[in-house]
């Protein structure tokens, strides 16, 4: 199978797979006391400081909603987009938690100060849960970037109120290919006090961490994971596989691959007529809205998702692995359809 | 390292890395409905049942604590062991997502019906946590089994009074390898209703599973999995672990193999004076006093636990990777401290 | 103090208070198998039908979060107006019992079915919490009303869809008043499955009563009301208030006194200068807008709230205890004020 | 009805019942911004001292539950008895709330340092549910008491470990009384932190308060308690209920009523041939095994509970209200039932 349907529909990139296997040896201590997951713990801290508490996860759900839930008090809420991936795709985990999300208004995944503002309230009150957190996904779940500016201005509104400033980085690899910049200037340079960093949509395994640049704010978080069944046992296989992540820039090699792809597939499936692409490419996702009778058919060669059924509007992502010949196949055959 | 603290700190068996990475093919749909995992699921089909509903997750505490919650309305209560795993080892896992434990009398990590008796009400009552799942361990926290008529009278037991009967199957190979029997026999042919499948401690990098031998219980666990965080998105790499599991019965080859060196162990260490095998060896646990001087200092050299901080009660795992030269050295070193 | 703050500001009407006092005679049972909360059971089913199951709680919160909590598996979600109780003024009690609420666009209060298709999915998805019950207010948090039809409507689509209809009548007995309806005509008739009906803001102490119409919905339900603490030992004092309250129609005259003294304000103050009256005015609620430098200084011989800090805009509401004089003097004060 | 099933069958005393009539006047401000809310904390603050930070509730199952998940995180544990109310009698209101409990060996209600001590781990592990509180009930659920002595050597070792020490009052004024000293000197002199002081039990209808006699504890109390539905929104009738409780110490005059008819009761029937009292009679319960033959037929007379089905013992409660004739008319029937 070929698909556009998600990074996630893509395999585990052979240099980590080969990290994988060599840390298949010998008894090593478990859940996470072992050399391999030490070793993957600095390569983090020379991204995000010494300071930094880093807590490796296997799902990005999981990352989201335990840094939030560590986060609140069971009184605050936290703010996000519309289009935030935990408001929208999480089977209402962090409510299962019990955070209440508060939705700015969104434009293209993203939301801004003046959005967020009339959300946050003058003055306490007993009556309406507290806003903790403001959350942003970088890249959004629309395929767009905020830039420097955008992140830095919305984390010092939050540190203004009191609140915290979260990524959730499900893609972050690709946002900071993207912008030209590293991890550090993206986040702690910008005032990011928490990130969610996935490892999974760019050629990892299962392999998410929890990057507490607070680290005031990762206290305790280890209780957290455990009791939320997060602790695996063989934790050296996610120590490797973001040891590989981080050697010879793998993340940034499969980020940039995978945006160039993007905006490769954008350039050429946006040239056939009949195809409009709808929102700005700046990551690995490319967003359009297609002639209604391809989509079903297309589906069936390339698997991808319908966005928004009412908009008909549909969603085509790249990853590490696509290839030019994907790319060219695709087009040739939403060509021939239309 | 080499290690006696648990069959966690064993890397992942070479057949079932090799199937991870068979896997590791071309794009697969994500979130489980890829064909490795279909096929993965057929195989648990032939042993139990092609009614059974089958789920897998990345931890056991996961698999325990998300079937309970998925049988328990918020006012229920779970009756178990005193050393259950659930009680003792998984930080409030069970009562963070609102389980009440009820703890029966215990005897080398077992239950009876005798003992299980009392905590089960005549009558319902507004005032109480109502149970509504009776939780043994096979083989226990304790290295012993529950025979085949022990199962079914407590699955009896429970079925009499309206109560489901679940299985903490975290060593369930071993279980199933030390009784001679199939997990057919063990679990579908004494009535147990769900079983939380372990395969991490048997050779597998991070693949357990739901099984819900009686499928009614088991609708809608898909919720309950994706919103507490344990669906992950390449599945197939889980799928892949369990398939080499179950493929010539590498799961019962690893069993036995653990197995047979705890006993080993027990025989070896037990003649050494001044060391008191505690419990019963069942399968691959050896329970032990030893002089407590000598604690520490093997400890550097073999990582174990203290089981018991009162008694100085010590335990030592074996694995599918525990050698003779293991034990060989184990006890020399033992022998010598002493 | 006279206040136009809250119709809870008010005390407890005299007829109630008498109810109180007569019940404290001798012992009775506790926790609600007492004869008195008996005849008030009986007197809210001679309303919504013998069928009908009846909880007593204390407060309007418990009585909104209790029923969603019962009526929603984990991964459901409840749809309400961006404007209802549940969403603004709890605190976050939903969320912090897992339930997640999906906004509709509101109008005055208001929401429709074409505002509620959006958010019901046309098929499951395990990636997105799945809408089990919709929730409307009546009379609204904006003082207006839905008229039967559009009641009927917005049940006829939850049911068509499988999902459950509740009503949170804090304010019920004004809007029966205020559409010259019964209970049973606004409720059972229209499809309701569910109601929070409120005393406390209708002359009661502490009163309010979770009303399944249709039974089956609330199984189990003492159970959820035990656990959840709102199972008060001397449940005598809560029945003997609603005995009161259906007593010669206590609640529909003090609706009806509530109901036109906010008609009589909304005239009167409606008719100063610089005063605009921004909503319908259809029950006990009075939304303005007035003149900003006359807000903290007439709050300060009446309170009340500021509705929207962002627009200024105010809320007066009257009770069974306004009087014609509260009325003169607060139009006095307000006139001079501008 | 004449019953000696519980405090809780007791009507409202006359004194409580006038003050409550008395608040009825005026408008106040609601959810607890009253005079007479006020005026009530200040009463007990003259017990606890003005440092102490107080919440009114209303009932006694929601003051233990909130107050405990108010002082653990997730991952904390609650020390308590195995007879505890919490742990017995709230239909698992504490796990609900993802509070674990851990059950001391108790004796007679009891638990001594002695029996706490093993429960607390010697240095944290992110497997196990850290203890955070220790919790007591004076009286206790059997009828006995703690010494202050006893109570501060608990407190002692709570501190020394870092936890916090509560105290479950729902009879706290039985027992004041009956060890013939203040509140202050059974509970901030001997080091307890909260305080569930309860009044229901002791002749208010419906009044129990959160007393965080360390007042950090108790910071942002107000929010769990409007998330978790006990801010009831005309909160002057609980006041009231508290102002008349400390007026003259009515607290004690009813406390001592149903303790000297709890000793009186224990004499009478002690004397009857084939009444044996089994637990000490030191506030105002009474526990007994009676012939069995008995026990229904006396209970259709007289309300009270069986205690524990398998050894049959039974529980008698006095309160404010009994009277000479109640201890006599049941003496007398139950003579004559044997």
């Amino acid at each position: 199978m070929r698909s556009f349907a998600s990074d996630n529909y893509s395999g585990v990139h052979p240099e980590i797979m080969k990290a994988i296997m060599e840390a298949n040896e010998d008894h090593m201590s478990s859940y996470g006391a072992d050399p391999v997951s030490a070793e993957a713990e600095q390569l983090f801290k020379a991204h995000f400081g010494e300071q930094a508490k880093i807590f490796f996860l296997t799902t990005g759900t999981a990352t989201n909603t335990l840094i939030l839930r560590h986060l609140c008090k069971s009184w605050n809420s936290v703010i996000c987009s519309e289009d935030a991936h935990i408001n929208v795709d999480e089977c209402g985990s962090p409510e299962s938690m019990g955070i209440k999300l508060m939705l700015a208004e969104t434009k293209n995944g993203k939301i801004t100060v003046e959005t967020i503002k009339p959300l946050v309230p003058s003055e306490p009150d007993v009556h309406r849960a507290q806003p903790a957190v403001i959350s942003i996904t970088q890249n959004t779940e629309l395929g767009t970037l905020y830039s420097l500016e955008e992140i830095k201005s919305i984390c010092d509104f939050a540190h203004s109120k009191g609140l915290h400033a979260h990524m959730d980085g499900a893609r972050i690899a690709n946002a900071a290919a993207a912008l030209g910049v590293t991890f550090k200037e993206m986040t702690v340079d910008c005032g990011v006090d928490v990130l969610s960093f996935g490892g999974s949509k760019n050629g990892c395994m299962c392999a998410e961490a929890a990057v507490f640049i607070n680290p005031e704010l990762g206290k305790d978080f280890e209780y957290i994971r455990k009791q939320n069944m997060q602790l695996i046992s063989k934790m050296r296989y996610i120590g490797a596989q973001f040891k590989a992540l981080f050697t010879d820039e793998l993340w940034k090699r499969n980020a940039e691959h995978s945006n160039s792809f993007a905006r490769k597939l954008a350039e050429k499936a946006g040239a056939i007529e009949g195809v409009k692409i709808t929102r700005p490419v700046e990551a690995n996702g490319v967003f359009a809205i297609i002639p209604e009778h391809a989509v079903e058919k297309l589906q069936e060669r390339f698997p991808f998702y319908v966005w928004d059924e009412q908009t008909g509007e549909v969603r085509w992502m790249t990853s590490w692995s696509t290839t030019e010949e994907d790319i060219d196949n695709f087009c040739a055959a939403l060509k021939k359809l239309i």
